[in-house]
């Protein structure tokens, strides 16, 4: 029973450029593209970054499954790809490096994320937070997030974009520690940083229940 | 000039229960309900408990803001009623207890919240738990949020109910301590828990720039 998600070439990658995103995105899409692995003439493999794609639900992953109804199972859809207007929601790319250890998002804040008003929700900034550290702590396996410790420092407006770096601390059996910060796209300036926690598990068990 | 919400009468309600709510949805708001204020016959107000209305955006509150364009300031929407659908979101109301410092949260996790596969998405625990502790925290002024801690400790599964509690641990000068549990609606499952710290803020600094 394969229970692992099933990319197809039907399936849209969501996190390719779309007319919604600002200079900055597109500047910082192309920057990590070109460290991107790309095949040299002599077939050897160059660059150290690769890009994730960006699905907006978890495919084929369950048949079977007995942990909810079916309607809910077909209906479901990734919290952060739930808006379908390009630009509203969260608009992102992430990319990897396995060798470092490293996950980097790039990140579009939409109108529809505000918290405080004109600026972005606590818990859509943790929602991107959980996104890139839990990418970068799935590199070597299924994993759940067991702590989020969030520090804000300085509101992001809506309409921005942000850097979200992380990076494998350590790792403890089961357990993964992930650093992480939200910058400004240059750098300079420090919205959040956070730590996680996320432990290893056995996906099987979360899709049929415990 | 006035920068807070204006509720007015045309404006919906968003935390009445609609046609989506479950069976403990119903329960438990029907069971704060019955805890909130009445006036009795003498003029007397018993009950210590008040319902929030729930909009999806905050209203009137920057006439001459500089902060963001005009557009994003027009179509900004509240995070956590960014769904149009009924259900597919988040389903939620909550009550205050101004005497005790407490606010408690009931929501319903629509499908449209996953992260791992059929479960609802750590950001979107996060979102919740911001809400309720930042309910609690500005029942005495404006704040925003400066640290949330939270422990992931039982998935929760799309399409169930959780009652997120809160309360003030204390208050040292613009720092507001809260503490807060997300469990099951018989509370005997405990999902989450959490500490959040809130700052007192200036609400016109963060609308007028800084």
């Amino acid at each position: 029973m394969t229970l692992l998600p099933l990319p197809c070439s039907k399936i849209q990658d969501f996190s390719l450029p779309n007319s919604t995103w600002n200079s900055e995105m597109l500047q910082l899409y192309k920057h990590y593209n070109s460290l991107c692995e790309v095949e040299t003439e002599g077939g050897e493999k160059e660059g150290q970054w690769k890009k994730i794609p960006g699905y907006n639900r978890l495919l084929k992953y369950a048949t079977g499954g007995v942990y909810l109804s079916k309607i809910i199972q077909s209906k479901a859809r990734l919290f952060t790809r739930n808006i379908n207007e390009p630009g509203a929601g969260f608009e992102y790319v992430l990319f990897v490096n396995r060798e470092e250890q490293k996950c980097v998002g790039i990140w579009q804040c939409g109108h529809l994320l505000e918290g405080p008003p004109g600026h972005v929700h606590g818990g859509a900034i943790a929602t991107m937070i959980d996104t890139v550290t839990g990418c970068v702590a799935s590199l070597t396996g299924a994993v759940m997030t067991a702590n989020l410790n969030i520090n804000y420092r300085s509101p992001i407006q809506l309409g921005t974009t942000v850097v979200i770096e992380t990076v494998v601390e350590k790792i403890e059996g089961r357990k993964k520690f992930i650093l992480c910060k939200v910058t400004s796209p240059d750098g300079t300036k420090l919205h959040t940083d956070a730590t996680a926690l996320f432990l290893s598990i056995d996906i099987n068990k979360l899709l049929l229940g415990r």
